[in-house]
């Protein structure tokens, strides 16, 4: 069973509230407190295979939800789009920085910085 | 039984992958083909009150997910986002248009603008 990191962190932020409270702590614990199997088995008083399966169900629930909502692809997509815009205003800075050093641009641009951080 | 078209049609766009074909099917008769109730019924060979009741269950699923996952939410305020970052674009190649003329301020700003479009 390897950790899925890839995809993983992601499915869980946007259906992570499909999941039972209990698949939840399980979940968190394997993947972001960075807890190995037998380590969560020990916290939780089960057996490393029963701690195992409750991760592996959690993650089979979040890839069934990807399957039926395809919700991870679109926000990949928004990711890389906002990502691809912060770099085109950062150029458009520069080369107002540059030469024409207009006050409105530079606000402009931070402005657009800002309001894809604040989207992410 | 009132249309809420501020909300249904971004939950069925969200959501919609987890109604039933005959769900989505009355949904979409009733939301984006704009028929009336007994228009759909008629269509479905169905009484109005089954029609009706299709399209509660199918509006009622949908609200359940936004519940839990509260990704209307999210996706609400990226189209935001998106849409402040195009105006200030706008904003931007308007300035270059009108004082410098820079062919790669009026290229960026219109790469701006589609990938906005594009994430929509």
């Amino acid at each position: 069973m390897a950790k899925d990191l890839v995809n993983m962190p992601l499915l869980y932020d946007l259906y992570g509230g499909m999941l039972t409270d209990k698949q939840r702590e399980f979940f968190e614990q394997y993947y972001y407190s960075d807890l190995s199997l037998a380590e969560i088995a020990e916290n939780e008083g089960i057996s490393r295979q029963g701690a195992r399966d409750n991760i592996v169900r959690a993650e089979e629930t979040l890839k069934e939800f990807e399957e039926k909502l395809a919700l991870a692809a679109r926000f990949r997509a928004i990711r890389e789009g906002s990502s691809q815009i912060e770099k085109i205003a950062f150029g458009i800075a520069e080369l107002n920085s540059h030469n024409y050093f207009d006050e409105r641009i530079r606000v402009g641009c931070e402005k657009i910085s800002e309001i894809v951080r604040a989207m992410e």
